[in-house]
């Protein structure tokens, strides 16, 4: 044996937590995203394409404090500058929102004020990957930059709602839930907990569990604890039964909807008894009370323009998890029931989130520039409409005109190009062209509509033969061989009335 | 002074070699990536993305001999697997080829045969940053993988000259320039060079110069060398006049499209009279006869569709860089002039180029797979059209409502919704409104059209005031004091007519 090492092969696969997407899953999402981009281009917003790579030092979170800054972020460090000095560290993004911050500190002399941009893009996390949790993800978002005003708030929640139904979630199967961080710290200043940041970071996560463990559920986690569905034994805030009262009253303001009277606009009045209820459980002055007008100032706002409760509302028991937050929070929430993969049925849940954040620039240039805005999980998005049979999984193949004889290629080149120019999707079989079922199992593959079958007889006789592939596969599936024999689904026409002999037959098909 | 070091703010920049798109920058690339897809999808090819990071092992060309495999692409190593055992090397890919060759060893089983694939986004090199050279750019390709038939490459052409024209680009400012590997390897086999590498590859960056330093300046490089426009020496391949003399005959054959005579089909003839000169220049058989047998299979083809020489043509002085095409390599060129950065007029060139390569998918089966594609170059295409005023440089702003009473907010948030459910591009001004000519200027600033103003005098009135902002900007420029105050840019509506008297405005502005 020669001593000779082959290299090995290097294996076919995608690194651990990323995915390929292929067809309709990328199209439909740049549909959704070209949808997104209509509404918000429409609201006056503006592109912005910022590079995937940020230093680290930009990105801020993820500073190099040891040698290999990888937590959180795919990072590495540049090579060493000719002449002296250690390359950058860089870095993926993680988000679209840190960069937002570096663009508009790095460009602001040039950029409008208020600067309302949107972004959509990949984004990436050095995370340990988890079933249907991937390390890169699509996000869409749009923010408002520079401008401190609550109409600002208003106005991503509208066009939140309005993005959804323009995606086809039609209303009444979402509804935008607005609340403010100022609200929630009111309520535990008057708790007493303003100054224990461990205990007052506990009542945040309780109330974010609202949804799930319900009101008395709240009550035990504020108070001693609470066995979980899945027997594990969860550790109380340790507050007493009263101390616990403002955080009920808080999360249960929604439910008060049913003391609304039947000749009340219930617009105006879901507003005010929330709110009426939330002054109650902040103190008089400060913080909290402040964060209730602004809460009622956006409230008043879009129902000046018609986005009602049933759209957009107001609902104390919404944290959003991101430290940053530092006024108005926003969730969109889908509320119809999917099925989940051990067939319970459940709701379908978040979608959409943001808020007010108003100190990610100032960590540049030192001013604090006020700033709201909101993300969409557009994969989610995607999702639900797929659970709600409202997209289809698989698009519409092409009409593949087959190879009869391999001498022709030119006359069939000439047959898709007639098809293609009258707008219909076509392509000529390029494999080899030996075995006719082979034609077929790929056009079968390819989820192709019509074939097309041009041999010597055919070519003689001037016709060409059309196999409408819809119709055969139903009559394979639900007619015996004695109906199958009787129903045509392959039709002989004259060369020159191919195209439109084809157009009939798609329309037949509902395209 | 206490001893607490405050960190240093970090620095609002891109890293080197990277950009920000802005507005129509980003909606423009989108729009021309929509039209491209939607050419591709009609011919049948169906979308993949990949993900954006591979394991080094699987790009290739760029495994990891030394410590950091940082040449070329950027990568960084997974932390170290639980357990034991280093974490994989990982990468950003650097084109969308070496990823489908990945993706298609890796799902072949349920991928059709051919595979017809197309695929649109960034790509990213680690090379050192030139001006307008970016380390992050946009690549379109379109793929057939699995079809070694000359009509997977012929197709591939007549769908780059389809491309082409669906973006803007007129028939006639274009042209497809078609070669073949093979039949260069059988002019160098002539020559007698074909064992002799280093001068092979010396003859082939010659005949890729051939478009700059034309024909004399083809037989200086292959003979003693050439003294360069800069004043340096290039050095020669040292071939004697009768040896380079087949590579003149090559590169010249195109030219003798005059020899075509006015009664004869220029079409057919050109072909006829490029490929018998090729002919004449490869041994008799073997590879050279072979490439030239498959031009004449491509020239056929596309001509039975109606693709003459005016939109693709046999080109025998295309080469192409990349060492891995071993077949048909096609290049797509803008013929028209644009003004360079010095004020010179030159051709546009290349926007576009692909080949077949069939050894890509065997580094990972073992099994060779044919392949042909093309890349186009989104960037330098946008790039020919602005070029070529056939774009815009900004888009349309939104209409601007300014906010003359800041608790009327309400009011003006209802009149763009109003506006935008009439199709408009609206929003209320959010910045602080005290200053009214921020307002303005913010407007312009924005392009907006048109800019509403509603003041407590208008309110009581049922008006609003409307400025027609592109008008006014022109009698700006052109009229002087007296003309200006005759010509109404300004108009004062009832309030309910306020959507018609945009929309005639915006009409009249020609949107």
């Amino acid at each position: 044996m020669a001593k000779q090492k082959k290299a090995p092969r290097p294996k076919a696969v995608t690194p651990k937590g990323f995915r390929d997407y292929f067809g309709a899953e990328v199209t439909q999402r740049a549909e959704m995203l070209r949808t997104i981009a209509g509404v918000y281009h429409r609201y006056g917003f503006e592109a912005l394409e910022s590079s995937a790579v940020e230093t680290v030092e930009a990105l801020g979170k993820f500073l190099p404090d040891v040698d290999r800054p990888n937590e959180g972020v795919f990072a590495w460090q540049e090579a060493d500058v000719p002449g002296g000095g250690a390359g950058d560290w860089l870095a993926l993004r993680y988000d679209l929102t840190a960069p937002l911050a570096r663009v508009y500190a790095q460009h602001r002399n040039e950029l409008p004020t208020p600067y309302r941009r949107y972004a959509m893009g990949p984004v990436w996390r050095n995370e340990k990957p988890g079933p249907g949790r991937f390390r890169q993800f699509y996000q869409c978002d749009a923010d408002t930059v520079g401008s401190g005003s609550v109409a600002a708030d208003a106005e991503i929640c509208a066009m939140l709602a309005d993005t959804l139904e323009a995606v086809g979630i039609p209303r009444g199967y979402y509804v935008v839930r607005v609340n403010n961080r100022k609200v929630l710290n009111g309520v535990l200043e008057a708790m007493g907990l303003a100054e224990d940041e461990e205990r007052s970071a506990a009542v945040m996560r309780t109330i974010d569990k609202f949804d799930k463990v319900g009101e008395a559920g709240v009550r035990e986690l504020l108070g001693k604890g609470r066995l979980d569905a899945s027997g594990a034994y969860i550790d109380g805030v340790g507050l007493t039964e009263e101390q616990a009262e403002p955080v009920i009253a808080l999360l249960t303001a929604r439910t008060r909807l049913n003391e609304i009277g039947p000749d009340q606009d219930p617009a105006i009045s879901y507003n005010t008894v929330v709110l009426n209820t939330l002054s109650q459980l902040v103190p008089a002055t400060g913080e909290g009370m402040k964060g209730v007008e602004e809460l009622m100032q956006i409230a008043n706002l879009l129902a000046a323009q018609g986005y009602g409760p049933d759209r957009i509302v107001i609902d104390p028991s919404v944290v959003r998890g991101l430290g940053y937050y530092t006024g108005p929070v926003f969730e969109a929430e889908l509320t119809f029931e999917i099925t989940d993969e051990k067939g319970r049925p459940r709701q379908f849940g978040s979608v959409a989130g943001g808020g007010r954040y108003d100190d990610l620039v100032k960590r540049f240039t030192g001013q604090e520039v006020p700033a709201t805005g909101v993300s969409i999980g557009v994969d989610r998005l995607l999702a639900a409409l797929h659970a709600k049979g409202r997209m289809q999984a698989e698009t519409q193949g092409p009409v593949v005109v087959t190879v009869m004889d391999r001498d022709r290629m030119a006359d069939y080149q000439a047959m898709v190009a007639e098809l293609r120019n009258a707008g219909i999707r076509a392509e000529v079989y390029l494999g080899n062209p030996k075995n006719f079922g082979n034609q077929l199992k790929y056009a079968d593959k390819r989820n192709s509509p019509v074939a097309i079958i041009e041999g010597g007889d055919e070519k003689e006789k001037g016709i060409v033969q059309i196999k409408d592939l819809v119709l055969g596969a139903k009559i394979a599936e639900t007619a015996s061989l004695e109906e199958w024999k009787d129903r045509p689904s392959q039709f002989e026409v004259p060369r020159d009335q191919m195209v439109a002999k084809v157009q009939d037959i798609l329309k037949g098909q509902g395209q």
